[in-house]
């Protein structure tokens, strides 16, 4: 049971101390179920986290913050046909309503948290490579906050499969859908859906694998990594960290590592971000894949 | 002098014992002359690159590697108008013919090298990611070894300007250059265009400004990393080291941050091969800019 190449990373269940913390403060600040993949990365390089999410909360629980993810939601979208109506297939698998409740409900928190781990982490590598990251002049109804905690009916917390803990065929089905994106290990959006073996085996090989690096799933990753960027340097106050800052907590190999790995998540997400989008518009169409099921609440 | 952001690197000169017979051999089978950004950063991960290149240096070392290059060498024409006439623009500030033939050469070993470095990051970054590079079923004539060695009228290594050591003025300039492209840091090229710091101003903001990170030009920066993949699973031999092979002799950190970091500098050299072919564009036109100037000989 142990073919799968584990990713150094830190699970939710590993985290003790400041970096439970940190990783409690983002889900509740980000109102959403999980700690993304890039923040179980970087959590292990330990000068980094703690600080760089501290510099951020603020920002990341306005609305400013809130709008931009809608924005970036509905730019995933990527135009093309779904290549399977997955209710119908679901359905023909004898899945009943429940069940397909329930993937609805996962999918539609995934969708809602992805944008904003984007935006996270585009400000993040923006800022570590000593580029300007939030400190814009926003207007006093954008800085506002955001309630703080999990929206009504939000999972608090999304259970993922541990590779190194499933059989040898969900192991290739996970490293296969990591492959067809070119990315180094599953998104944690896999690590749920492999809940379903027989959903994640659709989805990889029906839905995603004749659109993922295609000339227009690349440009529309493209799209969302400049969008962001510019939403980033909108954000109502500076955050993350400048890599000069870290010089004396970290080795040289820390510093150019933390500078790929926030790269790479970047690029990572906004492809995670449009292929959750593309599988949810193949169960429940467009608009109901790009819009937000957990709006916040408009001040009264 | 030091207000430049320093990005931890192993400097030409700071290579000694097994890692500078690494930088050598690098130079020599690649018959470059220099030892690229990615290689230097990467030598601050100890266990890494002279592991990672005693894998390669047999497959870099062929005629296939050498065509390789040579087809992305030539797939990098942007296809847009210069912006500015290079050649008039240093005769009219006084430039005589030796001082341009000069820069003609470095520019056409820069661009001699740069599709080589792409197609060696690419096949490290995806070897990394455990996927496959190299190894593939190659006619004799392309597994032939090139000739080890610079070229004839080759420089043997281009000396780099030192950002920490150069004025305020070319600091700024050479994270203008690096920011303008959405880079951690200035690429050896532009260090090496930093010895006329007003040919290093015109490029920045007369050539390269309005094309980089356009459409275009990140299209073209796709079609690269895909095409260089391609042909990195066609290498004559496997490449490149698997991330596990390192799980003993890195850390946690490591190991993610050399995934990162290898990755970054796919798409970074991808960028740079673009743009100094568009600058040597500018110089000489889209024949010159394209090809090999260091064509290896046929065999007799």
């Amino acid at each position: 049971m142990t073919t799968f190449a584990h990713f150094p990373q830190v699970d939710h269940g590993d985290a003790a101390g400041e970096l439970e913390a940190t990783y409690d403060d983002i889900r509740l600040t980000l109102r959403v179920p999980w700690v993304a993949f890039a923040c179980r990365v970087l959590a292990t390089f330990p000068a980094f986290l703690p600080l760089a999410w501290r510099r951020s909360a603020g920002a990341f629980g306005t609305r400013y913050a809130e709008q931009a993810a809608d924005e970036l939601r509905e730019r995933s979208l990527l135009g093309v046909e779904p290549a399977l109506d997955l209710r119908e297939r679901l359905r023909s698998a004898g899945w009943d309503d429940d069940r397909v409740d329930t993937v609805r409900r996962v999918l539609n928190e995934l969708n809602y948290g992805n944008p904003k781990y984007l935006l996270l982490l585009t400000a993040w590598s923006e800022r570590f490579q000593m580029r300007a990251a939030g400190g814009a002049q926003v207007p006093d109804d954008l800085r506002a906050a955001v309630p703080k905690g999990h929206p009504e009916g939000m999972d608090p917390l999304l259970p993922l499969v541990d590779p190194e803990q499933a059989s040898v065929q969900l192991q290739t089905l996970l490293k296969r859908v990591a492959d067809i994106h070119y990315h180094h290990g599953p998104a944690s959006d896999f690590r749920v859906l492999a809940h379903w073996p027989d959903l994640l085996e659709s989805v990889t090989d029906e839905i995603l694998a004749p659109v993922v690096r295609t000339e227009g799933y690349d440009a529309k990753a493209r799209e969302l990594v400049v969008r962001a960027r510019e939403l980033a340097q909108g954000l109502p106050e500076p955050v993350g960290v400048e890599r000069t800052e870290l010089a004396s907590a970290c080795t040289p190999a820390e510093l150019a590592g933390l500078t790929g790995v926030l790269f790479m998540y970047q690029r990572f997400i906004a492809d995670i971000t449009i292929s959750i989008v593309h599988v949810t518009e193949c169960l429940d169409g467009p608009a109901a894949a790009s819009r937000s099921h957990f709006p916040v609440p408009e001040p009264s």
